[in-house]
């Protein structure tokens, strides 16, 4: 037996007894007549003493020959330590070694093994198994598992079944980019990972599952930005004989739950927005609702002046940052360095110094006086103390902007609080969103989802404002997870379909299946599905998803530490039936 | 809102309550007055009742226009039954109508929707959603997300943490043949789909997460044979600081929870047996002890005479079928037969009836006395009553044989039984098995499997007799689990690679990032794996693992009900730098 007890287990009620423990050496010191070793394992640390008083020489001289990450065995005996530690849960207490085993020796690593780490971003990746070994990315995992088993007993208890849906299926061109997967035994065609088991689930409930659930890998081949993964997580649920307000009742119950089991925060009820509304006060579909900034719509207040710039805009809107008066000429030119980054891409800023004493001093002093400016302070909420910054031009483009500056603003300002939460239901979504680039309306969730009650006939007048029974539940400014009602008669989805210029060959080709099975009784569902990467990033007060993920891939989709993907033998393609054009 | 009440829960304390109903129509019986519709979801039945004296000719007429599936929901009164049902939870009450909405019409199934339908398998496979109605095939469904929760929790509560690993990783020529994933980012490079997670949770090890789980699914690119599908799921273990006895004994407890917790059952002890026993006892790694039926091996008692067959052999070994001296010539015949099928590829077989008033007659009557018989008798354990068959061949072949006829009888004779559950450890597996194919030693478990201590030196001079620290659990006569204490220095598992043929520059290109980990303070560790669809098959007392798959492919990797795998775009096809060789 390689062990008794771990190395968080020994405490002052264990004195003198014998023990066995195992572990890494996590520090050495060496004060010549003592040495103190800190042996650690996944759940703490222990201290180990060498006191050339009670130890053998032999031994003695065997501990100066440990280096840090050797993998030790020790036997010995637990003592009172003379200066306690009042950190960690064995701090009074040593173990004085009558017996040392090296199980393994190990090379200086890389980067340090403690929890502010020398190693750089690469270096931790490529040796991805020794950054675990740190507390900060090991806890994260841990964290992650915690909330797993957290969603899953609660979904159980509320009658939802864990289906496992298959990974190897169809590719659709719809959507993201599929990963194929080539058949040898089929030659010449081709599976598909699941970009997520969208209809999957909504045969389980045709099937009549009722409650279905699965946490499950997900796949999508898309060019990748920072903190994105070609392989995700997705906490996949769907419910049979459900209104969106039982769909919004049964997931704020599991996101409230989480809140509590996981954080030990008890949150109210949770707001609800439309999607036009949080577009309209935040210019953004999901708003970190922790901080105000709400938008203030300024047209009516700014455009019976000579300032073409506002005149010929579409939208002028501002928000107040609070406390922001203050801020220099230097400082204010930065912020609107800041919205002319090609990121931002805003062409300037208006900005109105509202300050303590009650004065309001603006960039456009020329065309406004100072009851004009008043106004701007009424319709942004400002108080004496407080910045305006004002963006103007198109609509679309200028709420994206100002959202960007209201975000950063947070960031800055400290109002984004990590362990503050602040859930929050966009809902009414539109059904279509128009793309540029195709010229031609997409579905904005996926072509299931299902138009609000009345608005099927709008699709021909005014596509643009069908709205959908579509949402999204929000968590500090991310979307955590969506969902919608899904279309569930043979009917609606096939002109659904159609609207999305499917041809009738390709619906059919692609989901025959679906149709066909909306034929024989298929029940009112709908569903949603979370991020789970995300999900517990947020949870865990962090922005970046990576460190939850036990061995993520790099900004090109390579897994650094295997690396993969490799190229393949000829015989392999070749058994595939497949040659590369290059 | 579409129910109050789903179909199971309403009863006789629930009398005269208003409720809301949704469901399927299961049956209809119209006796022209009455009219009685039983409504199912998952959880059960109710009888609604529409009576022409109580319900309005409109809902009567509406009532006579229901078909079997259509979805409907109602509002109606809770009553009492005149005619009991106890099979049922609803038995006592019915439902009688007071509005009836049809949510969604069906077509005619192209099976019956019963416990017991008329429909083949590939119609049943087609139309998945239709067969998951039925309640054996939902019930399975349940069932297996039932034993998943119960392993996540026992697991759990023992310190195991459950890690993700990833699914597009790399491939490797060792083992079985992988799925293989095209890159669009990194063209003429591949992913492919994990076999197992096991590099990984080593790695996982190394990195110090001291004991990890995971239910996982794994991919496979093998020519199926009935009842193996290209996707399956595994319970994926590794612990660290431990032998072989913690890691028996940890998974003896799982195990033995899951019989308590998912089949009420209390299992003592698990027996252990040596590989070379089971091979000797039961011709097979993977016995089931529910009966016996042991080998007896006749070599010593039957190569004393003149019966070439015998004389020649390398072994021959018999089995006593308990009651069956009774059997007919024509009986005996048919076994005869049964032995001689390609599948089992016996010769022929030599039977010795042992009678119930004690007298022995045998087929080899020409060459053995009764005195040899009686000693034949005794070697296999025969009682009067018995009949004893023999085969006899080279020693590897006639046991593989023998075993097969043992497990055919065992089901022949009903010893099998399905909610009988014998587990069985076996042990000390040889490290190399020798494949005729490649004429070469391959890694009988994996090239990570440690050899027992003090036999490296042995795979120079007789690599097949090394044992491993490897162990499969047995249960019922399938290897439901199977593992290994790994290999954790650094140079053993170069020497392993060297000895299965890896050149220096394979195994570092395959397996160069573990051996790098290896050099950094890997600690001793081992796990095992179990196959989840096989476990849930047989705790649910089934041999057949589809039915608690919920979209299981057929035995040429397709999926029917989708229909993939399928051609994709010649687009794909280039954004991927491939081309079809045909």
């Amino acid at each position: 037996m390689y062990r008794d007890h771990n190395n968080s287990e020994l405490n002052i009620s264990s004195l003198n007894k014998k023990v066995t423990l195992s572990g890494w050496v996590q520090k050495i010191r060496d004060k010549g007549f003592i040495i103190w070793v800190d042996l650690r394992d996944r759940y703490g640390i222990t201290q180990l003493v060498f006191d050339s008083e009670r130890t053998s020489k032999e031994i003695m001289e065997q501990a100066r020959e440990l280096g840090r990450e050797f993998v030790i065995q020790v036997e010995g005996q637990v003592l009172e330590r003379e200066s306690k530690n009042k950190n960690i849960s064995t701090g009074d207490i040593e173990v004085l070694v009558e017996k040392l085993s090296v199980l393994n020796e190990s090379e200086t690593p890389p980067f340090t093994i403690e929890d502010k780490t020398d190693g750089g971003e690469d270096l931790r990746m490529k040796y991805r198994y020794l950054d675990i070994r740190r507390n900060p990315v090991k806890n994260k995992l841990i964290f992650r598992s915690k909330v797993s088993m957290a969603v899953r007993n609660y979904l159980s208890q509320q009658d939802f079944v864990e289906v496992e849906t298959p990974y190897l299926i169809k590719s659709t061109p719809e959507g993201a980019r599929d990963f194929v997967v080539p058949s040898r035994m089929n030659a010449g065609q081709f599976y598909a990972l699941p970009q997520s088991p969208q209809t999957f689930k909504q045969l389980l409930m045709v099937g009549g599952l009722d409650k279905y659930f699965q946490i499950v890998k997900c796949f999508r081949d898309e060019d990748l930005r920072a903190d994105r993964q070609p392989e995700f997580t997705q906490i996949d649920c769907e419910m049979t004989f459900v209104e969106q307000e039982d769909i919004l009742n049964t997931f704020e119950g599991l996101t409230r739950h989480l809140l509590k089991e996981i954080n030990g925060i008890d949150v109210k009820e949770f707001p609800r927005m439309t999607y036009d509304e949080a577009m309209k006060t935040y210019g953004n579909d999901k708003p970190d609702i922790r901080f105000g900034m709400k938008f203030g719509e300024l047209n009516a207040a700014a455009q019976h002046k000579e300032f073409k710039v506002f005149n010929e805009a579409e939208l002028i809107v501002g928000i107040a940052v609070p406390g922001a008066a203050s801020y220099s000429r230097k400082e204010i030119d930065k912020l609107i360095d800041w919205v002319k980054r090609p990121q931002v891409g805003a062409k300037g800023m208006v900005y109105v110094k509202y300050n303590v004493d009650g004065s309001l001093k603006s960039s456009v002093d020329k065309f406004y006086d100072e009851a004009d400016l008043k106004t701007w302070a009424e319709q942004t909420d400002a108080h004496p103390g407080d910045l305006i910054c004002i963006l103007s031009g198109d609509a679309h483009t200028t709420r994206g902007q100002l959202s960007a500056l209201r975000m950063e603003l947070g960031n800055r300002l400290g109002l984004r609080k990590p362990h503050e939460f602040a859930p929050l239901w966009v809902i009414d979504f539109p059904l279509l969103e128009w793309d540029e680039e195709t010229q031609r309306y997409h579905a904005m969730h996926h072509p299931f989802t299902s138009p609000k009650a009345g608005q099927i006939e709008l699709l021909d007048k005014d596509p643009g404002a069908v709205k959908a029974n579509a949402y999204d539940l929000v968590l500090n400014g991310n979307e955590i997870g969506g969902g919608s009602i899904r279309i569930h008669d043979q009917k609606t989805q096939a002109l659904m379909f159609d609207y999305l210029g499917f041809t009738k060959e390709e619906a059919e080709a692609q989901f025959g299946f679906l149709m066909k099975a909306f034929t024989f009784g298929a029940p009112p569902h709908g569903g949603i599905a979370f991020g789970l990467d995300r999900l517990v990033a947020i949870l865990g007060g962090q922005e970046s998803i990576r460190d939850f993920i036990a061995f993520p891939k790099n900004n090109s989709g390579r897994d650094i530490m295997i690396d993969a993907p490799a190229p393949i033998d000829e015989e392999q393609l070749k058994e595939l039936d497949l040659k590369l054009r290059h």
